[in-house]
């Protein structure tokens, strides 16, 4: 876990993904929705280093096909364009063709190169993107007048409830950098499914391949670690660009600084991995699984996942019923080398397992804690040095409403 | 798929568990619940072949421990006790002492060897068995007025809505075999945990080493493709009795009509599989997901386990909404290898999907098909010879309700 404070982070108040020097962001009404912003750019003054990481469901959507073989060749992004209400998935080559006329327009209308475009959708599966509003669209980009970056933030939400941006600032060089980012994702969204998308910006300079493996890194431990329903939609993507505007010198895994960078990088992302999990459909509650003592990373990592998937603990914190079983239950389950007797576990402050044996405490106490809005599960496997960290939602009636309601 | 008729099975019109040959089953009320039966018990007239599949859950409940120890030992039973209410699970060494005096005192109760008793409890966990209460349940075992199929089967349920019987016949060597079933199991429930426990009797003669590879295979296909919530307990459990008193020589996988055999078994199995699923907490309709068309049985099952444990298929059920994009989604993330482009999907006998594109087809069909009480997802990958089936229930508000609740 990283908090600011040890790490020199500083947290720009009412950060967004412009705070970084030389990025402009926007979004209009192009008439995807009916009268909610649905087309959003995001822009860098000069061609930035970028990253990615993609969805590994099978069914991968045209945008995300077509940014991924720019990106592996030109290794750079200038503009990102993001249109919401159609996820252009499941569209065949009529789609995969929409997706890179969707490019080359968008280069055209901005003066940048074809390959320094990426192009993202969310929203509805499984029916053509309407072309002509998308073209007029992408005509607006840029204009003065739509350009901020809540608008940006507002334009690629579906069913979120709230718009979710951070910046924090770290000090490399003796240059105070920048990293900021703004997301969606609520679930795998009614009407038919829909995303996480992720967008982060930095004018720190970065060489390309490190900035590609901290992409990754940083991934694993939080976008990766965040889960609402289970779900992995076919639109999921995390893009970064990297402009240089700050000057350093370029960063790297031999840099001195490269650490700091890294966390500062990672408490972005992780921030905004939060913020995903609390606006989890129909969510009440931002729960935080810490594992620890796990014999491996991926040990820990899978432990964490299996109580915060648990239908059956995110209903009991729903209900704030601290039903530790449930969460011994899914530890069992989680098929990795577990020592049955050696397990504790704490719900916040409260310890209510030890050695694997029920502890005396004081259920009112613990139903208490769990009314909070932030509830933090402690397992500790304590059979080894590893740890991770989950976060996820409340199951809810409104998870079931929002879902189970007919599209109309 | 098995069907009844197809494999001159015949089904037993309120069939049970004692409707095999020398088998007497019974219930009767010891104080664990307040006024509900709450131990019964299962005997065979002589000692029978037995075997046995436990949860792979790494808390495993003391009773399994126990029973597993006997039957690895003997390999065979001739009575089985089932105490719920209480789970004994997380209970420590006295848990373990506790589980083996139940055994013990059972044997005595009953006259057979301590080895040929198998001991069971499903319940509340991390709370010491009620030793006292045991006792006096022990005390009563056999007695003729308790003695009823009906009995056991309602002293085995916790949250269960309904008790899960079934029994079926098939001629081998020209005698007709009867194979018996009764189940338990509604999800993890309320107040901690449960578990599924099925207890499966005949009166075919059946070697050891193939019931316990017969036990096995058929679980495979069935207990094990079944999800109510997706969480495994500590005590789950599927036991079979194989007396012989048919006197057909002993079955093996040598014999001519084994196959016939192990498909009436496997009809059993499935049949109370199914019972439990639709069952499933808060469920108002069991769904049956086919997957056809895969590379290995192994792919089989994991896509087929994906779309029905997916929280976003349930909701959509629930809501009798045709959102084949759900499906899709589950397809594409089941980490199998998959061909996009050649996925087809079918809802019951309307077709949604086909080469991975959506179908035009009249949504208020789709919507009246998924209003019925059984549901049945088709999706063939296409792309190898392999097929699996799951059983699951849709997710409603009910389930949110009984999950979230506090114990009281």
């Amino acid at each position: 876990m990283i908090t600011a404070t040890e790490k020199s982070i500083q947290i720009i108040e009412e950060g967004h993904i412009t705070s970084p020097k030389g990025f402009t962001a926007g979004g209009v009404h192009c008439g995807l929705r009916k009268t909610k912003l649905d087309f959003g750019w995001l822009h860098s003054e000069i061609p930035a280093a970028a990253a990615g990481v993609y969805t590994l469901n099978s069914f991968q959507a045209a945008p995300l096909k077509v940014t991924k073989n720019s990106l592996e060749k030109s290794k750079k992004l200038q503009t990102i364009v993001v249109n919401s209400a159609n996820a252009n998935a499941c569209t065949g080559k009529q789609g995969y063709s929409d997706a890179l006329e969707m490019q080359k327009l968008t280069a055209e209308q901005m003066g940048v190169e074809t390959d320094h475009v990426a192009v993202s959708s969310t929203g509805l599966i499984g029916v053509p993107l309407p072309m002509d509003k998308i073209r007029s669209g992408i005509g607006m980009l840029g204009k003065e007048a739509d350009t901020s970056p809540e608008n940006f933030e507002k334009a690629i939400l579906t069913t979120d409830t709230v718009t979710k941006h951070l910046a924090a600032q770290v000090e490399i060089d003796g240059k105070m950098i920048t990293i900021g980012g703004a997301a969606k994702g609520s679930g795998m969204i009614h009407p038919n499914m829909a995303t996480m998308l992720s967008f982060i910006t930095t004018d720190a300079a970065v060489e390309q391949k490190s900035l590609q493996s901290a992409l990754k890194s940083a991934t694993d431990n939080t976008f990766n670690m965040i889960t609402v329903d289970g779900d992995c939609s076919t639109n999921d993507m995390v893009l970064v660009m990297a402009n240089g505007m700050q000057k350093n010198k370029p960063l790297n895994e031999s840099h001195p600084e490269w650490d700091k960078f890294f966390e500062a990088f990672q408490f972005v992302c992780q921030g905004l991995a939060k913020l995903i999990a609390k606006d989890g459909e129909g969510a009440t509650k931002l729960i935080e699984v810490n594992v620890t003592g796990a014999p491996s990373e991926i040990a820990a990592r899978q432990v964490a996942k299996a109580i915060i998937s648990s239908n059956l603990v995110k209903t009991a914190i729903y209900g704030a019923d601290p039903n530790w079983g449930r969460i011994v239950c899914a530890v069992g389950y989680s098929e990795q080398p577990i020592d049955a007797d050696k397990v504790g576990i704490s719900l916040g402050d409260i310890a209510v397992v030890k050695d694997g044996l029920p502890l005396d405490f004081d259920e009112g106490e613990g139903k208490l804690y769990l009314q909070n809005e932030n509830v933090k599960l402690i397992v500790n496997l304590n059979i080894g040095e590893y740890e991770a960290t989950a976060w996820g939602c409340d199951l809810t009636y409104d998870y079931v409403k929002i879902n189970a309601s007919y599209r109309t």
